[in-house]
């Protein structure tokens, strides 16, 4: 999961991991609904069965994560702009080919393609020690023979910004913020080079934005500003930054020699969707979406090849249950999503005449742990219609409605914009454990939860895709 | 915490994770014990209150957790045989003369030194992947090229050792056992590299003796058999483990390359003894004990820190609050636990003629997460002393007694020999999660958890030093 930088979106994670998961209240909606729809939404019920007791007991069991496997195991990681990126794309095209899937189009993108080099932080003073480090994307090398300098400790951008020049000029700066949630400690990984670098400091580095570590690691995104110089920046452990915020506490002058190398250009990818046409409106569209670019840590199992899966999944299960929507479902694969949603924004340029065809749009990559619902974006009516589709799912616990204003983080383009949409809401508490680190791999992933993850994606998308009006904005 | 292979603890282990937690039948234990004796155990409820109170919330509250994060920080990991470890031991007299603790003895003890070099593990069929690896100790180097074969996987010697020759000679053998119990896995680790030789494996590999991990390879002992060729052997992650299993299961060839280099002599290092002299029966004693070398891997803080400076506490209290007991407390601080019990086999040696001197042996090395009570060994009688004691403790929820044949992991040398003790009982679910890895670092203690413990530990060997009965053999 990459993370954007426009507000509605840190806005929609503390949201949506803090709030209240709230159900529109029955009474509105039942007025809003009116009899009639209500009935068409229940009237479902056959269908959704029909459909999860083909991926939970039936043909389908074990399918989503038996092949998302073969794919993390088959590519590994798949970092935007590489060869394997690109590989693995033809692969989920080929894949769905074979299941008789034809209507499929890739849209070329030009994405940003930032390799790691060889990365190296010793302490050198009060003692020796190795450090784990992971840069962060698009960070510039170091020297061959590195930086050397000393540390200083900040937990916020204010107080960095209060401190006098020469505490931070020539230094390397350390940021240790304490997890609370994603939105709130994420600043300090994407702004901390460039604030630092504003102040004078040679590097920056960054606690690793995450709750938990067995001296784990953590990359991600970071933006460089025009008007300061860029500065190399990388992420420790929770652990690390500790000893050394302890060691800096204590008065102890803390000197560290970072080495870290790196290219950075641009390359080509796509986008690839894939449509099961409608039989009614097929210029109409319900998207279910992941993205298959991924960090390059790990597998990219969990960000986002469960994502990825559960919306390959949604037309293959339609397909092979024959299963046809009045309205297209269109599965879209997201190309570079980690270097800032680029697949996204140039899918939202190439289709900039059309996107009021997109009916509802879904993207699954905030992990796909035991589904609980949606995070929904989109004005009264939809939220209620599509609350009233969720209680059809009570039988798996998977009815909760959170409310959001711009729900995703690829889709958030188009949520934040007024088009209806929503995030898969799901059991994730462990997420930020294994994000973006060498842990994103199969063992995060379950095959009962990634089984319950396509059947409820599938049976959503069709049932929004099939219903007799249209989702108003 | 080593694992001592002898089959007593083995059984222990299991005993204490997974019988249910018994505290004696109180009738029978009345009757053994006498009115009299169980209200004199009673009585010491003022002496309880008077250290919990300065512990918890008097002038030592923190200061255990405190004094440990100096300690580790400053020296790291004090693997056996290394200088830093000699350093860490001048560290802590020292510390414990500036609290006016003059009876100190060291004892020469005679240690392996393994010491890691470069290790890398590569696979290199089906796709090229660099595998994290943490060489196992003792194990020999690969020639500087490395040991490149292809990979057989068993989940246990059954169907190791009833495979066909030519399936395992030449190749590496990578054991993925699924943790249960660290006894009953631990062997995969320990015996694995001599299991494999003697079928004419090149090298062997073990899927970390662990039940969570985030990429996370865990090193430990293991021992070569002298009848078979010395290989190279190693630790792999969980998911690398799972990684590999998923493609041999597929039918793929899996092919790595392993380098390793390591050293290995012998170093003299020291057992430390710190005496708190009893005043009437000073030969007598009642000994609290953690070590204080640990893996090369992360700092050493949870195994053994925390019960190495419980145990230094237990003295440092007791002096600071002017209570002396009857018998001696001594601390003891083993050296070269994690290599084979080392320091504690050459103190039974030196001791063998005073051995009977031991009132009471105490060993906490399996986590100082908050205490629960005490894993006990000794007669009838014993427990139910024992078990009186902890009464005592139920303001803190410590009062659990687990019966147990040898607690301990040093001092399972002295318990699996019918010299009572007992072993810190506390809530360690998560000290697998950690144990021997990067991740044994400071992030796993709690100041408070480590106050509780301290507190506990000091009590407990206070009042038992005090009995007018000696504990019964």
């Amino acid at each position: 999961m990459f993370f954007l930088r426009i507000v509605s979106v840190t806005l929609f994670i503390i949201v949506a991991s803090e709030a209240k998961a709230l159900n529109k209240n029955s009474n509105t909606c039942s007025e809003i609904l009116g009899n009639e729809l209500i009935e068409e939404i229940r009237s479902y019920e056959n269908v959704k069965n029909q459909i999860l007791e083909y991926v939970l007991n039936g043909d389908f069991k074990r399918k989503t994560y038996d092949e998302l496997a073969k794919f993390v195991d088959k590519f590994g990681a798949r970092p935007s702009g590489t060869e394997v990126l690109e590989k693995s794309i033809d692969y989920m095209i080929e894949l769905s080919r074979e299941e008789g899937l034809n209507d499929i189009i890739t849209e070329d993108v030009v994405v940003p393609h930032w390799e790691r080099g060889e990365e190296r932080l010793t302490m050198l003073e009060p003692r020796i020690k190795n450090i784990e480090i992971l840069g962060l994307g698009r960070s510039v090398s170091t020297p061959p023979e590195g930086i050397t300098a000393e540390v200083v400790v900040f937990n916020n951008f204010d107080i960095l910004e209060e401190a006098a020049e020469d505490l931070v000029k020539g230094k390397i700066v350390l940021y240790d913020p304490i997890f609370t949630t994603y939105g709130e400690t994420v600043k300090m990984r994407t702004q901390g080079a460039a604030k630092a670098a504003a102040k004078g400091a040679v590097a920056s580095l960054v606690r690793s934005i995450a709750p938990f570590s067995i001296n784990t690691p953590h990359t991600g995104s970071q933006y460089y500003s025009d008007d300061v110089e860029k500065i190399p920046t990388g992420a420790i452990s929770l652990e690390d930054a500790d000893l050394i915020r302890r060691m800096y506490d204590r008065g102890e002058k803390v000197i560290l020699n970072i080495q870290m190398s790196s290219t950075y250009d641009t390359q080509m990818s796509r986008n690839t969707l894939i449509d099961l046409k409608g039989s009614e409106d097929p210029e109409k569209l319900v998207i279910v979406s992941g993205h298959i670019d991924s960090w390059d840590v790990g597998q990219g199992a969990m960000d986002d090849g469960g994502g990825l899966f559960i919306s390959w999944a949604a037309p293959v299960i339609l397909k092979r249950l024959n299963l046809i929507p009045r309205r297209t479902v269109r599965a879209i694969f997201w190309t570079a999503e980690e270097l800032g949603l680029v697949g996204a924004y140039a899918y939202e340029e190439a289709h900039k005449d059309e996107l009021d065809k997109i009916n509802f749009i879904m993207e699954s990559d905030e992990g796909t742990f035991a589904p609980l619902g949606l995070a929904v974006g989109g004005n009264e009516k939809t939220r209620c219609i599509v609350g009233e589709v969720l209680k059809l799912f009570e039988s798996i616990n998977a009815s909760t409605l959170v409310e959001s204003d711009s729900p995703g983080s690829d889709i958030a383009i188009f949520t934040g914009n007024g088009i209806p949409g929503a995030s898969l809401h799901n059991d994730n508490e462990k997420y930020f454990w294994f994000h973006h680190t060498e842990g994103d791999t199969m063992n995060v992933e379950d095959p009962d939860e990634l089984d319950l993850g396509a059947a409820f994606w599938t049976a959503v998308a069709y049932i929004i895709a099939d219903l007799s009006i249209d989702i108003p904005r």
